[in-house]
């Protein structure tokens, strides 16, 4: 079983105009999409599409609580949810423009996290989460989530001894390795942050993988660098027409995941992930790819071993 | 007692960012309110605000009636909306720039109002409206009300034989004065659908008010020019800091009708709701005026006399 915990989701709200964004004037909307937002979400999404029994966990607000459910159900998301009551799960206004290519993002903060939410959400994890199990922690974090939180958290999910999965930033990002880790994917900014100094980026994932069982730094449209094992590669996806590249590394991480679940091998699940990401980006919202495109993209993955 | 009429609301969401709005960034919310939209709601306020009786009338959806509810509540509007069920109410996003003045406005479409909603309207205009009775007509009209609905609304209205104020543009406007209306207050622009080639302004507002008992022409900052039984002013409203303008039209219509019904002369009721409209422009929302601060600024209106 695979959860996914996404600590500080949002409810994306696309507002798509009839033209380009002006001031002093009346903006017309052609149409609103609602999408949930939140790195573990797009995850499970992935993961139910590709057959892998997943379930959501994390925290969600009960103001807004149908409509989130609404788009979950949509999404065919399996959750269970430490509820703020209350209060609205935030929401990200993604402002679409006709004829304009990305996006204006605003977001709201969100919901103070209280104490109490905190011990249910670990009560929650103790009870579910056995030994065989995996978890993805993505995302940021809410108000009221500290790092100290984070560290709690990584405690009780390495005395269960699961496998641990972090999608994470920052000093986030840090206290997840420190604290032991079993799969990080730092984009090329985020993995300078885990960097000594004079390191090449192979000579870091190298070190990496000394305590870690999988080090992928995504590059975006160039691939991953990726280590397992004493094994490393340098992936590069087939070219497609991107659409929008939101959401791809999710797609990613869910397919990857899942991809190790089904027992595929290293190389088989980086090249189905890398597929999955590169189906996902010639679709217009932040989640859907088709997996029979990502089984004929797969094909046209390229690998390189590195010494 | 009056009536106003919003065919077409909106639940205005009030987007504060902490800074500039920039693209391919995230651009995050400091805080958010709500206020409500139409420029009818927005009559009623300020009647409800100056102690005049008075209903909102016209549709609302039910799927976010709750919020739209709240936020009538805490405006003090007394309500009775014909519902469109299985909808929401319309929303605005208004985006506030921190320290830029002005807003960026983006709306929704809104629901589309079949027959059997317009004749629910109907019966309950013709159950509650009397002879002695005011209705104000205001704002825009939604998708699936046409020409032909205002039309009849207009003949209904002119059957009760009660006094009709409208606050409408284009064709909307001419539609209203076709039908017999009691009061009209189109901008400077608006009025120019209504005059005859080479006509001047108060000559236009002179010829109107052979057929229409008041006739005001709102001219912004610079006051407005208004005529009833063959008296004709320039109104000049005093100097204020403007913070923000939206809804002074609606905050001085409201107040004029408020006024009317309280059995002031026109001249006193002109000057009033000139200083309400010059209170509320120095609030940061749509509807807040200062009745105190309307008071004192009514006696800094200057009133000419136009033959």
């Amino acid at each position: 079983m695979i959860y996914t915990i996404t600590l500080n989701p949002t409810i994306d709200r696309l507002l798509h105009l009839d033209g380009e964004l002006t001031k002093e004037k009346n903006n017309r909307l052609e149409s609103i999409a609602y999408d949930i937002g939140g790195k573990g979400h797009h995850g499970s999404f992935a993961m139910s599409k590709l057959g892998v029994e997943n379930q959501a966990l994390g925290f969600c607000g009960t103001t807004n609580k149908g409509q989130l459910d609404k788009i979950l159900e949509q999404k065919n998301i399996n959750h269970d949810f430490v509820e703020i009551y209350g209060k609205p799960t935030r929401e990200s206004y993604v402002i679409l423009e006709k004829g304009i290519s990305g996006s204006i993002l605003i977001t709201e903060k969100g919901y103070d996290v209280s104490s109490y939410a905190k011990s249910l959400l670990f009560d929650k994890i103790e009870e579910k989460v056995e030994a065989e199990d995996t978890v993805l922690i993505a995302g940021s974090m809410p108000p009221g989530f500290e790092i100290k939180d984070l560290e709690k958290l990584m405690m009780l999910l390495n005395k269960i001894g699961c496998f641990i999965a972090c999608d994470l930033s920052g000093e986030a990002l840090k206290t997840a390795v420190k604290s032991g880790v079993n799969f990080i994917k730092p984009n090329r900014f985020e993995i300078q942050e885990l960097s000594k100094q004079g390191q090449t980026l192979v000579e870091t994932v190298k070190e990496l993988t000394k305590t870690i069982d999988y080090v992928i730094v995504s590059q975006g449209g160039a691939g991953s660098l990726c280590g397992h094992a004493n094994e490393f590669y340098q992936i590069k996806p087939p070219a497609v027409v991107v659409k929008n590249d939101t959401g791809a590394g999710d797609c990613f991480v869910g397919s990857f995941l899942a991809s190790l679940t089904q027992q595929k091998s290293f190389v088989d699940a980086l090249t189905f992930a890398t597929a999955c990401s590169a189906s996902k980006v010639q679709y217009n919202d932040s989640s859907s790819f088709s997996v029979k495109d990502a089984e004929n993209l797969q094909k046209k993955v390229v690998v390189e071993k590195i010494d």
